[in-house]
């Protein structure tokens, strides 16, 4: 039994803390939160023990330790979490500083803990197959990658300022996604962006529109389209063009009902909720940490998988505000 | 050069005629019909010299005849291309009696001349492609056939009326599709009708939506759903399903683009008008005619295709009055 | 809180032991099987007692009883459950006997309890939105509906001779889907068959492969299309014909990608097994059943709905062996 | 009647000859060609008089003229017909160089000749169509364009040689695709390219794949996905993300059967040849064409479309070539 700590009792906790009791073999044991209600909410559907922080890294009742606390908590806690020798479940991104994440990626790799960056569509059925087909070679050599993923609706401006700004925030999923599929670094990174959804995000300084432009080093070519607005849903959409193939993950829609009329052929929206659309990938991840670390096989996607995600997300950023290329060692 | 001669100048007449001038070596000589400017109309599109209809079936310059008159006149316009020893291409239905379409057999044996009832959609490059991947055995033996037909919007009340009937005009269609598909000749029929789109129809005793079943010998069975009526579009889609898969031809759209909007995922309604629908039939089947003609292969459907459907048709009406299975020998 | 008594543990009985878990104000109270080993299976799953049936059904600590035991039990049980005043949720068939679902009926509503026939089905998320859509007049009114139906692979001999046959076995779901949908009950029944899947199954007296036919006094018709196999999977498709417009309910694949190669665009099978493709209807099912019964709203579908269905079964198995229509008042 | 001279005689040649064939009003009434043979051959098919270009283009037969001749003869022609006061219906691109386009543009606009740069794509039923719908509103303003555009498989090496390089042979036609869509001028060209399909032609300096992003003075932004070679047919679509909606563009496949088996439901590959793909935008570019010139209205796509494709396209050759984006004034 992998006895599990929770810190962060916010939605993101809720979903991780429903996930582990949907796993044979693990238990939510401990949660913290910096509002003692909050983690007392938790814990009534939990059964879990409040504790502090702190307490319940080093705490002998706890196996493994999930962070989903806010961003700029998560160097401490991987730090004290490696100290303890505790398997780390780190929600992303690790830290907004790449240098930071290569401290905790020293801390973490001296502690020799197992270490999951919670980039959770990797675990998306659905895209998780179509990497697998990759692999199997069904399409032959990965040669352009398309990521088309737009949000239904754009955040408030106050979670925007403190965002780190589109490319940190939303595109590194996008951006891990990319690495995934072209199996192979993006030497190179172009970006551009605007605020066409709502002017006062460009106000603060953030776009809200953009497109990426990925290259591999051997020529692999991904592209990503942004949006904070999608009137049609959570739109979620993936497309790898093979030597001997093409692969695609379509959205998942509401529903399979098709209603025909003079108008034509109408399908339902695309499911818009993301832990609606990503629920089987929460379920997933977390079944693969608590696997693996029981098990004793490699976690992923991994610190440096977290590391690798930030760097592309800085250079996107500098690219979009510069207007120029950016070259990745 | 194959020299055709049509009979009938009408909007079916049209078609026929541009089909032949789409097929390299074939040419409309001559044209008929019951109204003279009807026939001048036809001949100045096509250059073809207007001719009284028996005049032209036994004229030197007519190589083969096809026959897009009224029903009613089949029968003898058959007999006297038969005693011309011209090929034939004839609408169908070939005659509303099938005893008298056993007359035009004979006569048609006899002379044995080349005869075609045109049961155009098969070919459909879409019904076609299903047909010829069941003859190569892609999906087993087939077992259960589903052929939806529905019309965008009924006929008037005074072509039902003269019309022998749904089961007779609109599902003979579905008859040949069904035999086509199956492989195999039915042995029973049930058909069920009623007035739902038009209560008139009911009232000169003709129903405008029913349903069909029909059982071969050795158990295989197809399903026909018929309506006068669809606010989507000219309905036409076949469904075959076999031991080792299934195959099904569906809707031909208007176009291929979707608009997503928060309603859904909706795509062009289906094509309304026959002749767009089926124009790659029309234009493939007197292809194959002149072809076959030409070159001394058999044609298909034959005549006797065109009795079967009849045969059918007459016990689907009576089925559909009396409530009752018909077992056909 | 409402306490559930499960009589029955096995395969059926799991799952809705997970729905009920699932409902927050409903607990799996007491379980009871034949097989005393498999009730404390699930007993220890759940955190239940076990009980004998006839204690569970009177015990003060259950408030309902969800039946998954044989079909042949159900009578006598569902009297039990009246005679205690104790609401139920029974599996279908409520009887093999139309004759005996009557006296049930009787029990019933003499001891005016909530009583829900498990037709799952009305519950999946996607026959369920067609329905509603019917119901809000978005096709006008319904005319002509399809229902496809085909197991991936048919059960063992032994299972077809003890079954009722087709008809009351696998047909049955189709049945109340027709009435569903129809929203008016049928009064004839057309039934043809044939054991293309398995002879054995011939030979017991059964058929795998079958259509049917129903219509209502108003004229509505609907097709039923089943087989006792698909390679391509669980194949569950409802289709809606109606005045202003037609609805359909495609299949369930198994995920969203779709592969481009030279041989075409494929997309994944659907859905095999019954459990994985209902599952979102069998919980939404029990939270109907628990919310209804908490809160004094009607229970549906109901036992009239579980006799209707079998007496259609009745009919389409006496049509199929008779080769006519059979009638129903 | 609109007397038709066309130049080139070869495949586009043909195509065009037919288009006119196809329209009420209009007729080939002189062709050219640099090879005699290839003349009388179209001559043969039409029933055209074979002339030199040069007295073609001054002949008092003929009332406008279509250019398909290699690119490098486009310039003179061009200017002949201007001086003859001839409309001009030229094939793509109307010059290698942007210099001499402009010229062109100068001696079209001093003649005040009608002039049609034939990007063929603007009229395929489905592009048009979703042009169309933006126009209306129907997706509120234009955000995202993304444009996939792959070739079935790469040309030989000879013709990469001399075609300019992919962005200006292929992409072009995206180029104006883009514009098209964008309904505004791109500001900014950024592109990437590789030569994964063939090294070889990497070793001539060209690429094989390629991926364009292209921004506008108020932020809109398109991507473009250029491959050689792509093994399920012509990969041919556009998709349009708005501000209250998405419009997409779905491949054109070879049919509309389904099958499905154990692997999954498979449907045909996409259209493969670009004259059939485009067929129905071959036919319709000419009518407009002769339509308007008969008629006095307005023709388009004009040649200052023409120098704006080719525009993008040294800046996206320049862009590949040095990494980094091309500002355009």
């Amino acid at each position: 039994m992998l006895r599990i700590g929770l810190l962060g009792c916010g939605r993101i906790g809720h979903v991780h803390a429903k996930s582990v009791s949907q796993v044979d073999g693990a238990v939510v044991m401990a949660v913290a939160d910096a509002y003692p209600e909050t983690a007392q909410t938790l814990a009534a559907v939990t059964g879990a023990k409040v504790m502090q922080a702190k307490a319940l890294i080093t705490s002998e009742l706890v196996d493994a330790v999930v962070i989903g606390t806010p961003t700029d908590t998560h160097y401490d806690f991987i730090h004290a979490c490696a100290a303890a020798g505790k398997p780390i479940f780190c929600e992303k991104p690790v830290d907004m500083s790449a240098g930071r994440i290569r401290e905790c990626i020293k801390a973490v790799e001296a502690a020799d803990v197992p270490f999951l960056t919670a980039f959770n569509r990797r675990f998306d059925p659905n895209f998780a197959r179509v990497q697998d087909l990759i692999t199997k070679g069904e399409i032959g050599n990965v040669e352009l990658v398309t990521i088309l993923s737009r949000d239904p609706s754009p955040p408030p401006i106050s979670y925007v300022e403190s965002s780190g700004g589109l490319f940190r925030d939303m595109t590194i999923h996008d951006f891990d996604m990319a690495r995934f599929l072209l199996g192979e670094e993006p030497v190179s990174v172009h970006a551009v962006g605007s605020a066409l959804v709502n002017p006062e995000i460009g106000k603060v300084g953030d776009v809200d529109t953009a497109a990426v432009t990925l290259a591999t080093a051997s020529g692999k070519i991904c592209q990503i389209s942004n949006s904070r607005r999608a009137s049609y849903g959570y739109d979620q959409r993936i497309e790898v063009h093979g030597s001997q193939g093409m692969l695609r993950a379509e959205n998942v829609l509401e529903n399979t009902v098709e209603m025909a009329t003079a108008t034509g052929f109408t399908k339902a929206p695309a499911q818009h909720f993301f832990l609606q659309r990503y629920e089987a990938a929460y379920r997933a991840e977390m079944r693969h940490f608590i696997n693996a670390v029981t098990n004793g096989i490699p976690v992923t996607p991994s610190i440096t998988d977290g590391l690798r995600a930030q760097i592309l997300a800085d250079a996107a950023t500098l690219s979009c505000k510069e207007g120029r290329t950016i070259t990745l060692d």
